[in-house]
């Protein structure tokens, strides 16, 4: 889906990082670096939606990647313009319509996922369960590729800290988009943003995220069309039995060499087994 | 403030892990443990207000702690009950009176904090502008003293793999209480709602947390009456902005001997200084 060719976007970006004084434990004073935290108030045709705690890296993303996992916006070519001003820390985004339901919508909401009982719930699972995602085929050496691309990331781009890290690879190693912020869904929304702003195909890319998968996370990465997730961290039930239903392949607690499948085994082919340890030093789990 | 004597409470209590199937990387199969992760409808006084994702640990808490946080009840003896049943993952807490006030507040949230501009922000900084908190001193030695305690408690309860854990701890190292949950603010809001439940004095405590100290940990300590943070992980700007203009101690990064002072650097009493290392080996921060 297109975007709309008048499409007005802003590019509004403010420094990650500020530095500030510390005293360590000798009583010495030096300079530390901190994240910065911005509240970045979104308004949706003029009406005051939400104000989202932003490390503000790509403020634009987020708040279409964030109105789209909310079902604020369902077409790309119905958005018409997204104006992050930082001066006022607003985001000012105006669509061809607004929902019918906007009020009802806001009226309910989930707090630390996107899913929950009742209504949103309800609508939730129902868009989940039009949700057909491709069972594509994952090899161990891609993994080990994926896990390599992205320690390098790390390495380079070093500088707010990551809280919450997440990306989109392709299966071939390399990292297409990464992103970070304070907290980790904001982290997926701009990817979601992303991906969709810039008409990225996701059916055969990985979500990579450096927390751990909770049922949001699951939800957020279907949502954008994508069948693999690989964590460093663990799982929680509720994320593995969206994995199940929604037909993911899940790779959690990945370090090294070591990754435990959770879901899809079979979608994973074990072309680079690794020397087993010997027993004394086997990596605690 | 006493709570009402003929306050109803439950102790709704469900498992915390369960296990599933995993395969790892040389393609055996093996038992692993995953965090729970229930959906909690809260209900107040029959009206919904929204859904909570949390481990589980402590719902009642976590629901008081939770309405407390969003200034959604503001005495104590206006409890009457607090009824969390499992079996259809809901709260019906009952207060004397509903909010008048109770609509506008519910229509506009904040996702990612309890901070914001707009209207949520500019009551939120109303009510912290009230507060004040009492600026004792802490001595480094007790700082080292509770980094152990709270790793010995790391150690007994290393159930459901924390993502977040919090606590309430006394300034002579004692762990009065631990709290982990899914998200971050969940866990905080849990230890809110048991500080207030049980008349804890929380003046003279120190709250610590795994994660990093944000805006949204830096209020949520205050609301508690907390003027001393320490945390493993880092801090935000606008978090050290608040515990500066609430007037609270704030270490950060703490780990073994080592630790950084980011704000009221002169109530920490450098008593037990390590001995410096060499050059070399100096931990890169």
């Amino acid at each position: 889906m297109p975007r709309n060719p008048q499409l007005v976007l802003s590019q509004a970006r403010a420094p990650l990082t500020r530095i500030t004084q510390v005293m360590d434990e000798q009583g010495e004073w030096r300079e530390q670096a901190l994240a910065c935290e911005r509240p970045l108030t979104l308004y949706l045709n003029k009406r005051e939606i939400v104000t989202l705690m932003t490390l503000g890296e790509d403020p634009e993303a987020l708040v279409l990647g964030y109105l789209r996992n909310q079902g604020l916006i369902e077409r790309l070519e119905d958005l018409l313009a997204i104006q992050v001003d930082w001066d006022v820390e607003a985001a000012a985004v105006v669509t061809t319509h607004t929902p019918d339901d906007l009020e009802e919508t806001l009226s309910k909401r989930t707090v630390t996922t996107g899913c929950g009982q009742g209504t949103v719930f309800g609508n939730q699972m129902e868009r989940l369960r039009g949700l057909t995602l491709a069972p594509w085929h994952l090899k161990q050496s891609q993994v080990y590729q994926l896990l390599e691309a992205l320690n390098q990331h790390n390495e380079t781009y070093r500088n707010a800290g990551a809280v919450h890290g997440c990306a989109i690879c392709t299966a071939t190693g390399e990292v297409l988009s990464f992103c970070e912020d304070i907290g980790r869904h904001n982290a997926v929304d701009t990817l979601a943003g992303r991906l969709w702003l810039n008409g990225i195909e996701s059916e055969d890319k990985v979500f990579y995220t450096t927390g751990r998968l909770t049922s949001e996370m699951v939800i957020k990465a279907a949502q954008m069309g994508i069948s693999v997730l690989l964590s460093r961290s663990g799982a929680t039930e509720m994320g593995l039995q969206l994995a199940n239903m929604l037909g993911m392949l899940m790779l959690a607690r990945a370090k090294g060499r070591h990754f435990l499948v959770y879901s899809d085994q079979d979608r994973l082919t074990l072309d680079a087994r690794p020397d087993p340890m010997p027993r004394s030093s086997k990596r605690r789990d």
